[in-house]
């Protein structure tokens, strides 16, 4: 399979410029794509397209990378899906790492990584949509598709998948410890970081189930 | 300290109404709590306010919830907080739950828990601020707000802090293992549910830490 990176550009748009403690704002691809394939869902803001200042819309769904565009997927009928094929979106992911403890209540913090990208999703067809519907699968648990009955005409025919190009992007990570203001260093309190992880639990077989494949069997052990 | 708590719309609008699998859809009081009460961020969609069709933003910011509101704070800087003093916006929460195998591809799913809230944030102001800041690090680690420094009047006014009514919100759950088709019964093949959970990481003190408090000691064996 043929990967063609794209490249964010080295300079933020107006929008992706980061405005908030732009110290933790970065820019480069390996972060991005590092904050995004660590992901199983994103959330996509739209506006419904009625300009009367009505709230945009702001929904989860499954994603995954291949190359240098974000994929998502959905029933033909999604409001969202044919509203993105319209108009302008901004997908997000974050990842939250842990509660940073400083010595004053304004200094606490989180550890975070999070991505926003900008631009418009188009629709993946043909083929093309057979493809990586298939490598989404295969990222996720390699070896499964063999082993489960694949997607019929019909069911491509009922599913919509887009893409969105990776290169407007932006991302804001936070890690390490508290910074304490000078004048709060005598406090006499605990400080450091308190982590949080996602981690994978045991398997729940269901009823009828057959033999665990090997990603199943190392499920629980696996790095998260 | 009062906390009312106000009930979402028992009927829900034309912009909570879930859409898709609607099955899925909850709109109970008990439900939407639990999922705000499990996130420590949440994702806010907002518009720009240039009626041009350009993108809405998307933007991840702690959060938590008093009665029947969710609170946020920032910079008095923060694009966003004025933003929101001025629109609408739609609040989401998500917590993925595990991996849903089956036997077809497209019988894949995943189990996740979401919250969607629509409408105008109001800022805080005041005593209620101070208040509502307190109760938000007494909720995440209780004791804690005593030994540290409290926020000064400076840190204060530098600081918004807004809520949003959780009157007009819907939820979205899916758990349990796969739905198979009944054609599909006969191929064998493992199904089931392969659990992510979040959990606590054992603490890591800054350089100069005082003495861990119970809430630090207990941190990694928490419930969470």
């Amino acid at each position: 399979m043929l990967i063609i990176l794209q490249h964010m550009k080295t300079h933020p748009t107006p929008r992706t410029r980061v405005r908030r403690v732009a110290d933790n704002a970065a820019y480069d691809t390996a972060t991005l794509y590092a904050i995004i394939d660590d992901a199983y869902v994103c959330h996509i803001a739209f506006s419904d397209g009625s300009n009367d200042g009505s709230a945009p819309h702001c929904i989860p769904t499954a994603c995954w990378r291949e190359g240098g565009h974000l994929y998502i997927h959905g029933s033909n009928g999604s409001r969202m899906l044919k509203r993105l094929a319209e108009s302008e979106a901004c997908v997000t992911i974050t990842h939250v790492d842990g509660l940073v403890m400083a010595r004053s209540a304004f200094n606490h913090s989180m550890n975070y990584r999070s991505a926003m990208v900008y631009g418009q999703f188009e629709a993946v067809e043909g083929d093309a949509k057979r493809r990586t519907m298939e490598a989404f699968m295969e990222q996720l648990l390699p070896g499964r598709q063999a082993q489960v009955r694949g997607g019929s005409d019909k069911e491509y025919a009922a599913t919509t998948v887009m893409r969105i190009s990776l290169e407007e992007a932006a991302c804001k990570v936070r890690s390490g410890g508290p910074q304490d203001d000078a004048e709060d260093m005598s406090i006499d309190t605990w400080t450091g970081v308190l982590p949080l992880q996602r981690v994978r639990a045991a398997p729940i077989p269901a009823e009828g189930a057959g033999a665990a494949p090997a990603y199943v069997q190392q499920w629980q052990h696996g790095a998260e």
